[in-house]
Parts: structure tokens; C-alpha cells; sequence
């Protein structure tokens, strides 16, 4: 994996959890709090690899209910293309996204959850934000390695950035 | 609405309801047998107006509510965009989508449902029918005005197009 | 019209004109200097009606056209579908977007401009912006009627948002 | 990369080049014909691996100017994310895309060609075909792969599925 990482590109999967209601509108937005790869303690969304022989779908769900827990009920998207790429450089000036172990193309989807979600393993903290909050100063400078404009992507695209 | 239906296009929302397996397949697509505006008694997804002052989402939930009744339980995607436009003119060459009534300009939506689906109101009945059926020959000649080639470009924007 | 645009939503596009390098890039966002529908002079996008019997395509090109002159060369989208839809109200609170005369359903598309753009008929100027210009402060309080969210989100798809 | 290979999923981006008229009506589609990765001679769309360190649009943009020459005036798409994605398995059964080789998620894209196409490097050939020609029997089963189910996802995506 070392070697790999260190000579292709990787394929990731970003879930950014949202609440919905009824109508179909945003109204909150889950990060978890967690070590960052590049060492720090940051909000961020779900993220993770996909496996030799796994689907993409599959991946989805798989790291939604390892970071959300098992009853989040997550609903992975019927639309199999992601709302936005993820392009996650070494170099930090490569494309604002940011990753000192690797190159990684992040497919990136919004994924409404209905369930309890108990952050699991790795995550200190899962908190829920509404729209003004997630893009608010105070909780993007709780963000690194780009994912504060992730989440601003993501609010866009379900028509929800404020 | 006589008047202006001769002289404005007027604002659609199409719903293709479908089931969904928990890692976010559509195994099966939704279609109602109802009365078509060509007169024909025909396989149609959900349709319908948006009214003056009544957001999009809104009538999507509302038309669905209306045509397969009110524990459906529709999950309006979050993505307020449509999957595709669906232009329907009196003129049945201009588009392929085709109502004698009116030149509509109709937002496309493909809208899992989890509940009991029981048509209600104008709709002779509602049947469920998977990709391969959806697309099949016997399928396809009951449906008019184009409705058939909107089933296909619904399967195939979520990657299920036999 | 006047009495349609009291009782039905009324069909429109918007176009956000950019400049694109060679790599797809969005490098510069236009926008007119015109008198907006609640009467101020505005930073706007390209915006206009779908006549009755028209397809939207060719609605966006007409728009193009007539705001931007004629050897703008625009290319119209080849996916049908807009990124956004904005719902455009009498009541500015209703979605944030603002229209004192009516209730609009546009259908926005990002619409790279190849040639030279001479703005035409209504608009006094036609200025292009960096996407950091174009999400600034001191640009923003040039618009009105929710265009400078309307920017934001054409950004966020593009992938361009700062 | 031979034992990458066996490992990782290898990211991949597949063009779907496309003649496109003034108003962004796709009107032709084009296929190379050459050697499959199963071995067959094959029509097929532009496809290609994601380098190292690459931006996902840079590579879209070297694999059209190596497979369709270097005056094919490619344009590259402003939305970055792909209009759906082809997970290519060594089981052909796994999705329906076959690489005996390896497993790629490929990020599909449709992308207009405005300039004199000369296949280079390994193609026989470039033929273009209307939408009718494209899905039709004669020339679905010069492919293989997968790729005739492509060809069908990216006019539906632009509307023009017959």
C-alpha cells in the first residue's frame, strides 16, 4: 500500500451527512471531529477508500456505518456520480484539498441519514450544524486540509448555501 | 389557465417513483395506469403543475402525495435540480414529449419511495415493474406521449439502464 | 401576460457567462450592469423568458444573444438540465430570491463565451471577474434579488467557489 | 502497477467525444476502433488512467488529444464531476464493465470536439454516428466491454437517448 500510494492515484469516497426534512431541504449538516492525516484535531466529513473489487455504493455505506455507526440509516444517493471530485494533493497548493499521504480522487456525495448516529472507532465527537453555522468563521477555522470548502460545495449543491 | 395555457409554457414537475435497496439500487420502477392528456389510457409517472406562489419541492411532494396516496412516503431528493427537462409540446414532433394541451416545461425527478403506494384519485391503477421490464417492448407500447423514453433516461441517470 | 403573471409561475433561464481556459477551468465570471426587476441598477446574470413553443436551448442562446451581442459565440450546455434551479418570488423571503413582478422558475446553466461580448439593448456595461472577485464583498453589494448567491452557486458547481 | 494493480482500484476517466450544433443539440457521437483490453477489436470511447499528481481534467484533456489528435480542440467540461461513473471489474458480471485487467473506476464525461479529429497511437479508426446509428443493433455489437451500455448513459444524459 506504501508503494502504491506513493505512485497512483487513489480512489476515496467523501460523505458529507445531512439531515432532511420532509421536503427534501437541508437543514443540518454532520462532522465529525477526528485526527486529520495531516495530524490535526479538525472537523471533517465521512472519508474513506475504496477496496480492490468493492463498489463504489458499497464503499459509501461501508464507511457511513463505520463513522456514523450502525443504526444511521444512511440513504446512499440512486445517482451512482458524485455532486463534486475531491482531488486530494500532497501539496497543499495543488488544488486547496490536502493530503500528505497520498494523491487521492475523492467521489464526493451528499447522504441524507434518518437513524441515531453514534460516532464510532476513530471520531472523538460527531455535532450537527445548520447551514449558517457550517459556513460560520467559527466552525471552518475548526477545519482543515480543505474540507471547509467542501461543505460549502455540498450546501451549494442542495441549494442550501447561505 | 385556458388563455395562458395558449400563450405561456407552464411549470411541470415529473416524478418517476422507484424502490430502492439499502445500498441505494433502484430495483424497481413505479408506473400508474391513468388516463393520458392524449386521451389514451396509458403507463405515466407522477405529473403535475406547480402552482402560482408553491415552491418546486413542494409540488413534487404534493403530486406524489396526490397520485400514490399519503403513507408512500416519498424521499424528495435533496438536489433541487432535475435529473433531465422534459419539454412537452402539442406539436408531437417538436420533442417527443407530447400533450395536446399545453407547451409544458416539466422538471424530472427520480423519487425513491419506502412506503404503501395505493393510487389514488384519477390513476385505473399502480404497478411496479423492474429495470429489464421497465424497458421491455410489452412495457413500453402502453405508454405514450414519450413517457417510455423519460423511464429510460431515468434508469440510465441512475446507472441502471438495462 | 400581466394577468398570467398573477396566477402561474412563469418559465426562465439564466445564464452565467464565464471565460474557460483550455483545461476547463472557469477563470473569469461576467455580469451586466442593469436596471433589476425591483428598480435598482445591479450586477446581474444573463436572464430571460421561454417563449411559448420554444425549447429552452434555444431560449438560453436567444438570451445569450440579445445580452451579450452577437459574435458572443455561447455554448450552450450539451446536458439539458440546469445546475440549479432558482425559484425567484414576490415575496423576498419566500427562497431568497426576489422578483417584484412575478414568480419565476429559471433553469440556471453556466455558459462558457468564446468571442467578444458586446452587452446589447438594456445593460449599460458588461464586467468580467476572477471568482475571488466575483464572491468579494465590494462586488456582492452591487447585486440585488439573490444574484450574488446565484454567483456563489454557480462557483460551488464549477468547482470554483473560493 | 502490475501489483498495484492487483490491489487498488486504478482511477480512470472515459470521454465520450460528440459533435454538438449551435444550440447544444449533441448531433453525432464519436468511436475509435481498436484493441480492447479483453483482446477484441472493438469500438470504443476515449479511456484512459489518472497519472500521479494529475488533476482529473488534465487527464481527460491528454487522453483526447492523444486518441483524437492534436487539432480534435477538445472542450474540456466546466463541471468537474463525472456525468456517471463505470466501475470496470476482471469479473464481467461484477457491474456489466469488463477490464480482465484490472478494477478502475472510470470517471465518464461527455465531451464536444469542435476541431479535426486524426486517431492517433493505437486506433485503426474514428467513425462518427447519429444517436440512432450509435444505439443501433449493427454497430452495438462491434463493442464490447461495456461500452455500447456507455454510449447509451451519455445520451441519455444529453437527452437525446432515441
Amino acid at each position: 500500500m506504501e508503494s502504491a500510494r506513493a505512485r497512483l492515484p487513489i480512489v476515496y469516497v467523501d460523505a458529507v451527512p445531512v439531515r432532511v426534512d420532509g421536503h427534501g431541504n437541508v437543514t443540518e449538516v454532520g462532522m465529525l471531529l477526528r485526527v486529520a492525516p495531516d495530524g490535526s484535531i479538525s472537523r471533517m466529513v465521512v472519508s474513506g477508500r475504496v477496496l480492490f473489487g468493492e463498489r463504489v455504493r458499497d464503499a459509501l455505506l461501508r464507511h457511513c456505518e463505520k463513522d456514523l455507526g450502525p443504526v444511521a440509516l444512511p440513504r446512499i444517493p440512486v445517482d451512482p456520480s458524485p455532486f463534486t471530485l475531491v482531488e486530494y494533493f500532497p501539496d497543499p497548493d495543488r488544488s486547496g484539498f490536502y493530503d500528505p499521504r497520498q494523491h487521492a480522487v475523492s467521489l464526493a456525495f451528499v447522504v441524507p441519514v434518518d437513524g441515531d448516529c453514534q460516532p464510532t472507532q476513530q471520531a472523538l465527537d460527531l455535532a450537527w450544524f445548520s447551514p449558517e453555522e457550517a459556513v460560520s468563521p467559527a466552525v471552518r477555522q475548526q477545519m482543515t486540509s480543505g474540507h471547509d470548502r467542501l461543505i460549502r460545495l455540498a450546501l451549494a449543491h442542495v441549494g442550501q448555501l447561505p
